[in-house]
């Protein structure tokens, strides 16, 4: 697997550990259910996803706006689902690299290892188009 | 004098202090000029304005990804030029207020004291247009 | 009025223009209403008192813990909002020290300026118990 | 080896080559013994220690307030490290889950990624106990 | 009162009150003596200010290492203290201006509103020397 | 492969990605070139490189203040990268070990795991001087 499978396969794994129901979060060895995400996290989830809902703003450009700022606060994981999510919203490369030139600019060299692995991403996401 | 003329006004005597010529920068106590931005400051600055040129991205677009930038970052005065930047690029206020949606959720509620804020210096700068 | 009333005057003007009706949020010189918070905005401030509500943890350990988020993340604004709501929920000072300890081992000598702001207005929140 | 011993052990190793004597850091190429951590570096790790010690507050909630830091700031090993302390002092699943709910709304989606990686060395650490 | 000296008072005031003996920390309104800072704060004050001490690094060059430490966190009155140390330590404009330079690469244009109120800081403690 | 290399061929590979020419940057799956930094891209790397040239400060400090920087904001990579050029600059492990000092009180304990890997590099690239 590709670092785009892997992405993709964890951030689903463990999704579903948070937010799945008793049979999806499994078990503590003493045959207990484990808990998962308390109403506030589910809830939060659940906001995050309207967050880029097409309004005002196309969803292309709330998507944009959500890398810049995961490229600013520097979280890869959260680099790369806005990356993909920007892809299948119609995003250029252009548009993307115009992106990165803010972040680097707002947010300086400290920036640029998480671009680097931001472009690898890009590619590899490419390829699956 | 409001918030918005102190903001502008601050602001260029002090981008006067850093960029300025040699008379603009004013003197020591000892009547030697005072050293101002090197090389590499002026250049970061000029590098700084060309991030938000239209290009692929029009100016719009860059000036919100710019703000989104600042309000996670969380930067006063950063939020305050970008927002002044939207506007006069031709954002309305149903654009500006998905953005800070963008940035709260990103950002979490840590966002929230620069969000009123930058509400606050809104309100301001309408009045000004 | 001391930094205290500052706060809360500033904090209720600002929510009541960004959660507030559309008499509260006031209007452009053209007359027209100014929009507020939007949907996303209003349910993540919602959200946001939800989480601190007794639960498996006790409101004021809750309180506590937003406390050192705040000054991790260097919020004077948002340290002072959680020094008033720990107050509320009965926690002493000793309790306080040893959370601004935390922050202060956790987040480093960046906190002390911080640190300065929070006790100043934890002295001026005791006078009004 | 799963994650909890790699990160056990990785700990143990290279605090013992910042902390440990002489024979403990090793030797450069050329024969000569490796600098460790100076005065400072080790009472710094002292007095990180004493941090959480039984106080006003109980070891138990103090380690919760290092966790709720390490989430917001968004340390993947601090947060291994006080998941696990937490677990010592006898934490529950329902408050480590509401100490997640702070931090996640405090600290917005940019939590998500650590969240996840989080509740995985949870699930794991609740396995060796 | 200029900055510089606002600055001063206000660190000499608040370090007083958090480290200071019983007739410095003042009182609660019932007459009890407020608590200070505890053994940890106290012990992280101390080392705080050791760190900065003539090493195989002088104090100067360690002066402009917390200085640029501080621009990059961006905290305006850690920028304030390190550049009055870096001048009494006695760092030229000109290797000052190379510092500025680092953090504004590392740190990116959101460093610039500090930047600003550091070089405004800096002309005024030069007219103090 | 140890991390000293895997850490040099992964920069310049990216790099080559994001700075090299069309043959270099490679061909989507359907043959169009891919597209690479833009110009502010491409401005702001030569920039950060001319940062650390030797000026009123030698480069060995400003590489310095580069790995204090990134210690605080905590970039792995950017930390192996000054690191490494700390060494090649001349930076005894001495001046190195006081510089972690400074990032550790500034940064606090949150900077622990990022020194715990920094000495690791450390040590592998002394191993290949």
């Amino acid at each position: 697997m590709g670092r785009y499978e892997d992405f993709q396969a964890y951030r689903t794994k463990m999704n579903c550990r948070i937010l799945g129901d008793d049979t999806q979060r499994g078990h503590h060895p003493d045959g207990s259910a484990r808990p998962g995400g308390t109403l506030v996290t589910r809830r939060f989830f659940g906001l995050d996803g309207k967050t880029y809902e097409d309004g005002a703003l196309p969803a292309k450009t709330k998507e944009m706006l959500g890398l810049v700022a995961s490229m600013v606060l520097r979280c890869d994981d959260c680099i790369a689902y806005h990356i993909d999510q920007c892809i299948q919203a119609g995003a250029t490369d252009a548009e993307l690299w115009e992106t990165f030139d803010v972040a680097l600019i707002v947010g300086g060299s400290i920036v640029i290892p998480h671009l680097r692995r931001g472009v690898e991403f890009l590619d590899e996401a490419r390829l699956k188009g």
